[in-house]
């Protein structure tokens, strides 16, 4: 199964049904009556009182945009549909192909969302690598969608256009490939921990060591939420080696300045200023996250980690190390982005489940915007979830099974 | 049934299923093994495919963008994808309530592609008014799209934005309002001309006068068309009154120029420069066709129009002349924009079949291209469809039936 080709399989699959989502009426058209339900001279009626109470949220001093949403969400599919969208800058493992060979994943992503959560998705692929173009194109075709699930944009520029849709745009924006990942991964760190009790000692959060290779989006997302969960000694790692104080300053000099993210993650981590490569950074580690190249991770380096390593190697879909190599080398806990190993990072375990607790949310007047704290829930939940699951948790074992079904409810459940 | 009251029902149906779309998977999505084929790492391939497609046109010295397309077209659900796309400027007859009122006209346009045609409609309204910026987002947001239906976007912009996305995109694009409307019209006309036996004598087209009230898109296209079809004589009328070289001249000098579409026609009809207002277009005309406002047409003017007068009332949800009043003058076939009224004429009628015939073609590699011709067939095969039908054309039946599921065949053969 491993080495199973997929390719020829795939293609067959997609030019069969000619792609992998439908749009399907929800109310019968199968005569004049239905049509003047559904239809004009019915439809007409819809149209005013979405537009009506837009006027009557000005006439309560609310912004206009609160009425023509919530209308919007009475009346249309915005209640129940959440926008896929990519400019195919950064497509799975693959990279910067385009708008138009992204439509799969993303039409996958939409199918997924339904089949999974009962939430309606819609591709867009964007023909545009700009990020205000990105952005403006977004806010203007927003009226339909209830959320906005960004996708395999690339980075840094990834960060602003969710930074500022999220500003800019009074539904929820998601880039998946940020926050899915990142809560997939401190679920799986939760649940680790507990496996190599590095969770019970006072402190033990704070004295855990944590390499981070790849300061990507799913990397810089991940730090966010390992810090946010309490984990304080966390050493970032990128293609040049450790960031750290003196990569700063030399970038501030030859004008190769650190990018936002990196500086403002730098401020909260690498406490003593540790400098050098992975060799480095690797050595009285507890915690190694891979989310950069295949084989930038030796057995000697898992060897040179504090006892009982615990190693997620999630590049795709060649790791850091292979699963074996790592074993070998002393890991206590081995993970990958693969689904043909155990412990399968996926984020499909969280953004179905996300957008069926957001839109649910929204619609009983009762969403209160999305940050960090959020998806740190939805981690802890999932981790205890699987923890408290009949087959408990071990080595081979720290994330729920994606076909679950109490999975999705779990991740909406957060949101309660 | 005349004055059945649909609004609250139009309601109740609207939050009763939250909208009238959903997306559904046209795969399954059950397991491990069917995640790989859709999802990763399968479709990591057909991104991969899709890119290379475009790369190959370039070495085989074709554009870039048809090698995309094609692949698209063959594994993903741009095949059989159309964009129903507003920005609310001109909704129904109701007016410019902006985007989010404009999503259940939208959404009900593309559940009824789905239940009349299998076309997949996706609504997308757009939050800006902006002609260059409306041009510009349905540009970037074209990959997934097989066609472009427009819809509700207030004129003159309107024909300014189908004709440059027509030039700048290598997608069908097609201004329902506009053609829909004018096909229906066409159609309707054909066999009008047959009913009151206009069309027999030598040089009829030629000879026949028509009245167009109302120079917004519909009376615009439906102008083209029946030029394109064969009629010389045409008057146009708008709320200034009849359009001729004198407001011409008298724009010119005012600075109050009529616009691009207005001298366009005026330099095809009005052959002997009639001036005045509808009294005088009225008076010994055959035809009167209203895509105006209610009540510009009196019992008087019917009167003086030529004998057995055709009077198609358009404007919606009230008539240029109400169907009563029109009889009692004396006109001898009546169609109105109205279902509970005999010969509605509905652009239903031709755009599930228009989309349907279109996205065959295209998949097929027949495809050619849109213009006015594509839109008389469609009225012709339509005209000769209802004639040859076992119930034939009477002054009360001069269209098909909207149910007639032979209709979308026949539209839809059009592009054979």
């Amino acid at each position: 199964m491993q080495n199973h080709d997929y390719n020829q399989e795939a293609l067959e699959l997609h030019k069969k049904f000619g792609g992998k989502l439908e749009t399907v009426s929800r109310v019968k058209l199968e005569n004049r009556e239905d049509l003047s339900l559904a239809y004009t001279p019915g439809v007409a009626h819809v149209c005013r009182e979405i537009f009506e109470e837009g006027e009557r949220s000005v006439g309560k001093n609310e912004a206009k945009i609160l009425g023509l949403e919530k209308a919007s969400r009475d009346y249309t599919l915005k209640r129940n549909t959440v926008a896929i969208i990519s400019d195919g800058s950064a497509i799975l493992g693959i990279g910067n192909l385009g708008a138009y060979a992204s439509i799969p994943v993303m039409e996958g992503k939409a199918a997924i969302l339904k089949e999974f959560a009962g939430v309606d998705g819609f591709p867009i692929c964007l023909d545009t690598q700009d990020t205000e173009e990105i952005i403006n194109i977004i806010k203007n075709i927003s009226p339909v969608f209830g959320g906005i699930n960004l996708e395999d944009i690339s980075s840094p520029k990834c960060f602003e256009i969710e930074e500022r849709l999220r500003k800019e745009l009074s539904i929820p924006v998601m880039h998946d490939d940020q926050w899915g990942a990142a809560t997939v991964a401190l679920t799986a760190l939760i649940n680790s921990l507990k496996i190599v009790n590095k969770d019970k000692a006072e402190k033990s959060l704070e004295s855990i060591r944590v390499v981070i290779s790849g300061v990507g989006s799913a990397g810089v997302a991940t730090a966010r939420l390992l810090i946010g969960y309490g984990i304080k000694n966390i050493i970032f790692v990128d293609s040049v080696g450790i960031i750290n104080n003196k990569r700063r300053e030399e970038g501030e000099k030859n004008g190769n300045k650190l990018n936002k993210e990196k500086l403002e993650l730098l401020a909260l981590t690498n406490e003593h200023d540790l400098g050098g490569g992975l060799v480095e950074a690797i050595k009285n580690s507890d915690v190694f996250i891979g989310l950069s190249k295949p084989n930038v991770l030796t057995v000697d380096m898992v060897k040179s980690m504090n006892v009982n390593p615990v190693i997620f190697a999630l590049a795709n879909p060649n790791p850091e190390i292979s699963v074996d190599d790592a074993r070998t080398a002393g890991a206590r806990v081995v993970a990958t982005g693969r689904s043909d190993y155990p412990n399968q990072i996926n984020n499909s375990l969280v953004f179905p489940g996300f957008w069926r607790g957001v839109l649910d949310a929204q619609y009983a007047g009762t969403y209160k915007g999305i940050d960090n704290s959020i998806f740190i829930k939805i981690a802890k939940d999932l981790a205890e979830y699987t923890e408290k699951s009949s087959e408990g948790i071990h080595k081979n074992r720290i994330l729920p099974d994606m076909f679950d079904k109490e999975v999705v409810k779990i991740v909406a459940n957060s949101f309660k």
